[in-house]
């Protein structure tokens, strides 16, 4: 469904055309679809990726924090979990292949574009309310959706022998897209209760549509870093 | 002026009418506005009073945290000095004057009704934003701006030999009434920002009433444990 | 095993022997042993400790914020889980059967004594580090752990008409047991890392000491609130 | 005084000596010297720095969050007060000389580096203690010390017609010194209450120590930031 359904994200995405084109769109994404993308290049993004997800988990804590309304911090805290429990093993297992373990992973120095999405978010969370944090997460979220849907079309599958094949098949997998759906569902119950229906209209829309714009340029730098790793 | 200005925080007492009269217009100050509070129980509450404050100030420091807009910050920045720098040491001379120093103050144990109302404070911040957070120490700031106002109208002065005379001078003064006029401005600007011109209108009325009606309520057990010590 | 094998609980317990005891053999303790507590008091208990939940979810989340190791961000993130999804659970199904539905729950107003203590142990986290906040959280859940042991041993099981066998099995039964044992050990990593192995010779012995008996004694004021309910 | 009579920071430094050196000894720094920093570069490090001291005021707020001890959040909220009421206004001066006023300033878009490393600071201080926070904040405040120090002494004062002269006299005035007394006198109080005397052999030497590196680099990033603008 376009945009998970969610009006929100729909709008965060219309403010910001060409943040979020230069995000979904990126050379990065182009040369993994078409299989051009240098082993290297795609090792180096799934190592800080790595370090990424862990920041991105407590990110998801925060959200249980920032909320005592069930309905709200159990997909939450069911998000911390999948992305600690199961996103991070694809990491260990892929680069376990090439020969790179887990403690060296871990090890690894953070480069500045995972430091600065990373942090980013967990600030709009401090700063703000649950619903900022969420607009800040939004577009690893979603983006992440979109393009694992699209380069399956694109590719055809992909196929088995695709050198992207298990990323791109995680991603555009059904559990990724019902976790997208469980997020859109749950941005747009937070939006019902802290500005109501019609976003845009709010005196926050100002805000939240540059920390999404913000989130999308620093997704775009992170691609950066690993294309020129 | 009536509420300070303030459309919010006059909609707020709207809102918890009988939680903001038992705050008050609890017995403890009736009994200091006619002098009939036992020392022991002023001096009892005092020393609480000293350690609220310390927690008052970060709840205060929070607010610089939950802002980046430099018209925000200031204020709050202010009143966390103004609130270690200055109230306290009147807590300081006037405990000193019975003979109980700072050492002594700051090494008491704090009661659960301190624990209670300063800590919920804090968790209204980290929870939400800053609307929320000033919505949570408006009852404190505004609560003892309009007693210590009504109490120096009641009492006449006060007189220079009523036994509160400056603790009620302190509220009553120029420059904590200034204090309640520059939060009340900020809580305007910053409800504006973030739901608008017509509060009880957002989906964010429920818990924002919720929170002042909270800790209004936590507020006038703070008295009674005064007046019980 | 005594004090779940964990030296830094037992030193902590040794250094608040009163606050302690006060709190795992208070009277509600004894009497929800001897099947004398009044169902009244322990509904209106039930009642205030979903509250609780909630927000020591809140507080299990937030030390998977305060954390980038995966090994402790695991036991805390799976805690919430257990939290939200299972022991609140038992709540809703023991008030469900007296007819109070979980809407009612949810919409009951927290009482002084549940705000202090959650709040107190989610600010013991913001201000201090992981070692702070779980030092804030153990009384609670290894408190817990032995009074559901010292129960069901005193009880002989307890027997299945006891009027409060679902509460004395559930804390004494195998699975709250192993919570336990898991966060004895995650407590003793997080101290090693922190302070080493001797934590009464570390300069924050004196402020780990008093949040554990502050915790103590807002955990007593607890079920004095559910004995006076 | 060599390393401001602070032996953690003394430390500190010994163990990044790279990083430490690639910060201070930047190439922005040596063409700020020599005077052949071009304008254009100056003032774009000028408005990303004017955005910067917005989040590491909003760092030392969080700082006085942290402490519940007078000693320890005075120093915190002077700095606040001081980064916001005046060396933000050095910023505005110099600008508005070059035609860019406040409004201009506050609405620039935050450039990546200045993002990764104020956020940095701010995680750090939320995952950690105190003493994690300070360290991260160490490298701006003593860096910024020392650079100004060494070049007035490399200048020769500076001397009024010094392209930089009023960015040197700033940093190596007896203002921005005493700061860095006091803040070295803060970081050794909170030491000693959280690892003792001995940094290097508290089991959180490797964290502090990354944390200070970490943010040395991030440092080293947002003056290649300006030197590249």
């Amino acid at each position: 469904m376009s945009s998970y359904g969610s009006p929100l994200f729909a709008a965060l995405k219309a403010e910001a055309p060409d943040a979020w084109s230069a995000y979904v769109s990126h050379a990065f994404v182009a040369r993994l679809a078409d299989g051009t993308l240098p082993r290297r290049a795609f090792l180096a993004y799934l190592a800080q990726d790595y370090l990424f997800l862990i920041h991105f988990a407590r990110a998801w804590a925060l959200a249980v924090v920032k909320s005592s309304r069930i309905d709200e911090m159990m997909p939450a805290a069911e998000t911390v979990l999948s992305l600690v429990g199961e996103e991070m093993r694809l990491h260990v297992a892929t680069c376990g292949a090439e020969g790179i373990d887990e403690a060296a992973l871990a090890a690894s120095q953070e480069a500045p574009e995972t430091l600065a999405y990373t942090r980013f978010v967990i600030d709009a969370g401090l700063k703000g309310d649950l619903l900022d944090l969420l607009v800040a997460l939004a577009p690893c979220v979603f983006g992440y959706g979109e393009i694992g849907a699209r380069l399956a079309a694109e590719t055809g599958g992909p196929p088995e022998d695709h050198p992207y094949h298990d990323w791109i098949a995680t991603y555009a997998g059904t559990g990724y897209q019902a976790v997208c759906m469980n997020v859109a569902n749950l941005l747009d119950t937070v939006m019902a209760r802290r500005i109501g229906a019609d976003p845009v209209a709010s005196p926050r829309w100002p805000d939240l549509a540059a920390t999404f714009a913000t989130a999308c340029r620093l997704e775009a730098d992170f691609w950066t870093m690993g294309l020129e790793a």
